[in-house]
């Protein structure tokens, strides 16, 4: 079996950490990649890294959807819309890993990015991506919003308990730290390594893009309405998004049914890995994997659960997650491509 | 005029802090310093930095108290108490930076210490030294506890919503984060480079010993109990401390209300710099200087203030704020020797 | 095909490493690990990357022999050789990435690690295992010494030039940078995180112990004497190593034929790559895989060779290349479990 | 006495170093700040650590040349020498932190910069401002070329043998390591935290524009012409150089010697701080401040000198120098204002 897939805007990084992994993919065959900015040079120009491993040439994005049977798209937000259509036009199989199609009311989406719909039926069509909480209906679709960095490690930390009706839905704090990738490869003041390093702080508090489309997911998963707080703050590390979230326990419940319910949540799913009493969640951990990291710790004295996740934004947060939905799509088994393991250090 | 200064444990990372800063003070003197591990080597081998700036010998806490007016001691908890006592028996300032003095409840320092009150009179004459909020009842005392790092950043955050009644007391969050200088000289696994370096994660959740040390000095402050859930990190960077603080607004409390009480409580305070609309506080603004930056931000769909402090964990957090608490206690403007610019990269 | 292969010393680094590369070889089966300070703990408790993945217990050398085909040694100098002894009575393949069995000369192995060779018979047994430079007489041995991680870098940097006497082979210079792993994962005042960050200091000036065995492979590669000037710095980072060797053309030599020869030496290697016109290698681009880049400069201006080499100490420079080693000893490719992308960013 | 100083360029990264330096001089006042890009915009706008201390706003440059008595230009090469003009006309001291006026030759700048030398005239005015090495001919001049950050480093490490005759002036190596700051404030993909972080790599092989400027120092001060190597390399820090350089001893040139030749060139010089036998020179050590220290080393067995120097390439490579030369040239201490201690940590 080949699977001829394509990546339309891969000298990002999502763009090239897709091709990092499919690289390591049995049956998906890299076919072609595009890029605007650097179109006619070889990948291995723009990430030296990949020399004499991925040599080939970006190219356009009708050459990738015309050549490849799925296609990855990872551009900036409003772009991703008409090449959806296209896609869907051709029956191609499409993974965004943009925004375009992760909101599903359009007033929000418009409130928080500023542009319209160009086809409602398309939206309609779109499935979001978080296998973990969505498998059931991501199965057979071929439009995949793939969801955010900070969309998937909020989530991930919280469902369980949201689900099993432990904690309050109000008050919830969701303080969220991301290595600096998270801010793409395109050069500026924020990202220069002299204002980064050795320092720390908070960014667009309480005005982030994912905190639309993280309510969203935790509404949608336990029917209730959940409103959260969301902080990011920037990391001076390469990778890696930490999520310490707090939520005020309902009367009575105690660490050992907290740890109850999230371990029996999620010991059948491999790229969560629900960690021991005593540990709690490192970024370190899982570098460069698909995995995501959950610990979690109850404050007795203030009946507050403290959920913590550690996830690679690159992979679990973009990359490795939409290949994890292109497995899922096609029938494969979901780790296909991404049984791997983090450096110890 | 020359005040004689002197270190007990003055090779640890507290210790050679006060080193920097007394140099730079105009009427402080350093007289001794000592040292267990190091005893009769000079500071400068110990490091490198201070090679031709301070050459002076370790010696024994002894020869410190007898030749100096003023004692500083960094010193692991436990062993300041006796110390103490020497200090008053010889009419000397003692600022002690460990956490002995600290907690004024002895049921609550046995059960994060683990020890008893060597003598209850001495810690009753003992004042907990953080003068943005206690400068009153500093002044004139010769017995100070030098508060914890996290112990400042905290209450700095918080005190002027909670002294002005604009949030609830209960739930309120304290998600900190501090650079490795904090886990101390020593080598340790904790703080190998390459277990730090590019890994983040949080240490001691719900369960470090600055959690009852905020508490104390927010109800004392507040004249009301105050409780917090305090979940520290540790960051890979040298120095910094940043405090991200969430609480319940009360009912129609505004921005604009919140902004006008921060400005004017912090208005004459030289160490507190109130961050203009749009800024969030950042560990690298404070660097290796005395400075404690405060923003505040307020998430309107969830009415939650969110107030955000950052210090050097060393200066504010330890060394500085213990000049500055002798500058206080022997009349000097508190800023004397601490006027400092923190570098712009 | 199973190969039963075991770690004799799994928790240092290198150790560690060899886990995280065997459980991506298709035909090792990692079947016991061993430990001396960490008897009877599981791999994933020193190293949480591995919960899940890697929780074997670690037990007795013994064991390891015992039950293994292959065994690799991660262990302090000195203690290899009566393992080494073990392993030749039963057969065993030795891989040794200790310094015992890399120098041929008792008396220089003395002067460098002051132990003697308990027995000569032994250490002629034993074969040097620089793939690339030695391949011919390292297939069919079973005891090799792995090289060290600079002794692995110079030699790849300047064996071309040396071969094809385009270099004088006095006054040549290798200027060396390694990350922090280099000094291994016992906590010491060097490798904390306070003293490594954000600085950058030679050690071991002219006095390292990786210089003797460099120029015992020059040497013997060129069959002439070699001698070279080498200071190692500690870099910033977790991993790598960057050697920058400087050497005096001999007259007449040009840049073209300096590439010419690199170009084929190393056409077929597939570990190393020769770096096209314009690059200059760097430790990004290597980590995580058993690569070795190469670039060549030349300075016209003082006819001086700039050759420069950049590994990842922890593969190529030890776990990467035993692996290598054992592949080539047992007639498998030596990719083998060895193709690996390093990270774009 | 208070002595009217402006700052040309104030936003580039030795433009602020400069405000942070002057700042702490008892005599200076800073007057006037120019920047092109930022101009209109306070200083705090720009580096926020300066909020509160320096907010200042950027006017024009002929505002600076009108309001002080002292210019100091931090600009990209090509733009000083008309504003040396201005000065020079209105009897002003000028003192450039740029390339302008550093090379003595037309001919040799015009092959590395790309430019002509508008005025002949105002080129033999202009002194090369190395006080260690050109102390008697700066005092007293008005136009001051401020030293290159690694032409500082380089010459202050070999000086004293050169002077001496105690090495072959022929194949000198000059290994030179940079903080990302040596890069500038403008984004560039070199300078993204993501691309520098746990990166190590050569840049400008034996190409770099300080190359010619070192040649010239060094042939300057020993009256004999003196060629080197010259290979930079960007380290992941913020600040700091470490140059590591070799040349051959001359015959039966001891380690003694050299000892005692460096010890007496430096035993007067405030800033240079040579290092006692057994320790090398660390970034770390000079950080924010005016001092280079000074280690040498030498390799009996190759007969070779290892010079090391380390310094701030900020400080005594750009701002902290061109102090320097202020005072040296109104005749005071040259260490006034810089005084200072760099962090243990």
């Amino acid at each position: 079996m080949e699977i001829k897939v394509g990546i339309v805007g891969a000298t990002g990084y999502a763009g090239a950490e897709l091709v990092r992994l499919l690289m390591n993919h049995p049956y998906a065959k890299l076919t072609a990649i595009s890029s605007v900015s650097f179109e006619g040079q070889r990948l291995s120009e723009i990430y030296p890294s990949y020399f004499g491993l991925c040599d080939m040439v970006c190219g356009t994005q009708e050459d990738v959807v015309n050549k490849c049977d799925v296609v990855f798209a990872a551009l900036p937000h409003g772009l991703s819309q008409e090449l959806a259509q296209l896609c869907a036009n051709q029956m191609k199989l499409f993974i965004d890993l943009g925004a375009d199609f992760r909101l599903e009311d359009e007033a929000v989406y418009k409130e928080w990015y500023g542009g319209n719909f160009l086809d409602q039926g398309l939206h309609e069509q779109a499935v979001y991506g978080l296998p973990e909480l969505f498998r059931a209906i991501i199965r057979g679709k071929s439009l995949i919003a793939n969801p955010g960095c900070y969309a998937t490690a909020v989530p991930l930390a919280l469902a369980p308990a949201i689900e099993a009706g432990l904690i309050e839905t109000e008050h919830i704090i969701a303080d969220c730290k991301s290595g600096i990738t998270g801010a793409g490869r395109q050069p500026t003041q924020t990202t220069h390594f002299a204002d980064c390093n050795e320092g720390f702080t908070a960014y667009k508090v309480a005005a982030h893009r994912h905190m639309p489309e993280i309510e969203q997911t935790l509404s949608r998963y336990s029917q209730n309405p959940v409103k959260i707080t969301f902080v990011p703050h920037l990391l001076p590390v390469s990778r890696g998004i930490l999520a310490t979230c707090y939520a005020t326990l309902k009367e009575g419940v105690t660490e050992e049914q907290i740890r109850h319910v999230y371990g029996r949540r999620y010991q059948h799913e491999y790229f969560v890995r629900f960690l021991p009493r005593g540990s709690a969640a490192n970024i370190k951990s899982v570098k460069y994997t698909n995995f995501c990291d959950v610990s979690v710790h109850v404050d007795e004295h203030t009946e507050t659960l403290v959920a913590i996740s550690a996830l690679d934004n690159m992979v679990k947060g973009a990359a490795g997650q939409a290949i994890q939905n292109m497995n899922l799509v096609l029938g494969l088994e979901e780790k296909t491509g991404l049984v791997l393991t983090p450096p110890a250090f």
